[in-house]
């Protein structure tokens, strides 16, 4: 029996199915947007339709059982008595499949989540290999000059590099935001030309074997005003704030506040619009999370990004982030590329 | 006000809280991994956080309002009154935050979904687009042999093709499943050397303007033996079968069946598990679905696949895939690339 099995199995009440297709792969390996893993004391098996039957077969530890192309309609009426479901996987109306069939569902939460936000060394292993790739992706990136060029061009300059360097792909679709568009925090690299003197805000990263990294590194591309200098200095001063307090112990909210309080002291208080971070593994938001809103206190073994950023509306924004491993008594900075402020002209 | 939000106005008994962020797109042209659409009949409102905010000010014919984090948390805590959701769209712990609040959730299923599935002029415009960038780059993939390279390299010659004929990058992972891979229908391009003489299936494609391209066809790299040649025609003739019957009118079980009775009148009876096909757009799976389990009946505008398949225990697949546009009389094929087998040595 796998080790993260075992864990989760010592955890259960009842029969829990598992139907977050990332659980799915944490769990027990295996890649479908198609199944429901069904993990009992001593039972496991892994329902799926013909399309993933064959490498459902190879996976160990578990049954394999073909359903037809609903699987949660067929389990709904092939299980009985009471079975936990993962109430945040679950759509309303999957649910009413279960609550209608010959089963007891019975919500819970985050309870694979709550694994997964450990991670064991083969994760921190895949988390290290990641990491180092996008440090050598930022290296060769900052070699071409951005000014001239669409913020779209230089966003596919990144899945070249990654490509050549041995990343399984992105992590996600990068962030390229250029003078304005950097003031939105989840802009798209779009068709604006990057102009000279300004700032370009750069958020992505890749997956090994499923893990991701994700840094996000601000860049001029040339001498910048006053106002700017100033806001990149507070953002490297949130950030170094929030590595220097996070350690085990501390609570989501604790870490936020190390970093927001900088910014909030600053000329740019309230600028900081969104939360210090977010946990890291075979997603690229998990838990746990560093926020206002956050109700998770830090262990060993979380690895989260530490993000803090300034927006200033219509002008530009700046972010800088990295990825650390949370120690007893401080972090591991996974994160190994400058963050002084770098000229790309 | 406009035509899709005004459709669906017309609809509307109470209003509509819309979560599925591909419905969002749709409706006001939003991209956010965190909002809410409301709308009623005189009144439209876009809820999302700090993050999405200037770009929802972008959007026309919605008023923004600025949430915290938790989107749903907090309409739970201001909404009242009759409000319908999307109950495959969301999760039933959301629903329970809803139930809990000040308003009575509706459970409410592919209202949109189904608006979404009878294309518009600028839907079909860019759908032929992707298509035609399809064409090219399956016209220039065949130009360099397979045999010796792994189906990674391959897969990575689609990314680089697909960029440099404009598409704005994959519509999903491409499969490439050489030899015995190929006989798992959803198969991901692995490490595996494709040798001489083997069956590949390579699905793929791209987007404009966020609508998809899905195509597969399968190669040969090699003389065939004669069970394979029979089978690649035989998934020839069932494809030709459901190509010449699909019209409007015609159900999703009867079209699947077009096809389906080829293959299971041939040696190969019952080696087809899947369904025939799916609605194409936004999504790379919507409705209508064209399968023995299918609910759905065909009308014009309807964009689907039409993809029969055999699948070799441990041998080989063959799939053909083409996408096409409902019509009164027939379809209209999108899809030009050739279709005989044609042999990439």
């Amino acid at each position: 029996m796998n080790d993260r099995l075992a864990r989760l199995q010592g955890l259960l009440e009842e029969p829990l199915l598992i139907t977050n297709p990332v659980n799915v792969v944490y769990l027990v390996g295996f890649h479908s947007s198609n199944c429901a893993l069904l993990v009992e004391r001593d039972r496991v098996r892994l329902f799926t339709d013909f399309r993933y039957l064959q490498a459902a077969r190879a996976v160990e530890h578990a049954e394999t059982v073909q359903t037809k192309r609903n699987v949660i309609a067929e389990l709904a009426e092939t299980l009985t008595g009471r079975v936990g479901f993962e109430a945040t996987a679950v759509s309303y109306a999957n649910y009413e499949l279960l609550q209608n069939g010959t089963l007891e569902p019975v919500a819970t939460y985050g309870v694979v989540e709550q694994l997964r936000a450990v991670k064991d060394v083969g994760e921190l292993d895949a988390l290290r290999k990641a990491c180092a790739i996008t440090d050598r992706v930022f290296e060769q990136l900052i070699e071409v000059p951005f000014v001239g060029r669409t913020e779209r061009e230089v966003a596919w300059d990144l899945v070249q590099l990654f490509h050549a360097e041995g990343g399984e792909g992105l992590a996600f679709e990068s962030i390229v935001g250029s003078g304005p568009t950097g003031s939105r925090p989840h802009a798209r690299a779009g068709d604006r030309t990057i102009g000279t003197g300004e700032l370009v805000v750069i958020d992505t990263g890749t997956t090994i074997d499923g893990y991701a990294s994700d840094y996000t590194r601000t860049f001029a591309t040339g001498p910048l005003d006053g106002e700017a200098m100033e806001v990149y200095e507070t953002v490297l001063q949130a950030q170094q704030a929030a590595l220097d307090g996070i350690r085990a112990g501390v609570s989501g909210v604790a870490a936020d506040a190390l970093a927001r309080r900088v910014i909030d002291e600053s000329p740019f208080s309230g600028a900081m619009g969104h939360g210090l971070g977010h946990g890291l593994g075979l997603d690229v938001h998990e838990q746990p999370r560093l926020s206002t809103e956050s109700s998770d206190v830090l262990v060993p073994g979380n690895v989260v990004t530490v993000e803090p950023g300034i927006y200033l509306d219509g002008k530009f924004g700046v972010r800088i982030e990295d990825d650390v491993v949370v120690t007893e008594d401080g972090i591991e900075n996974l994160t190994g590329f400058r963050k002084d402020l770098v000229i790309v002209s």
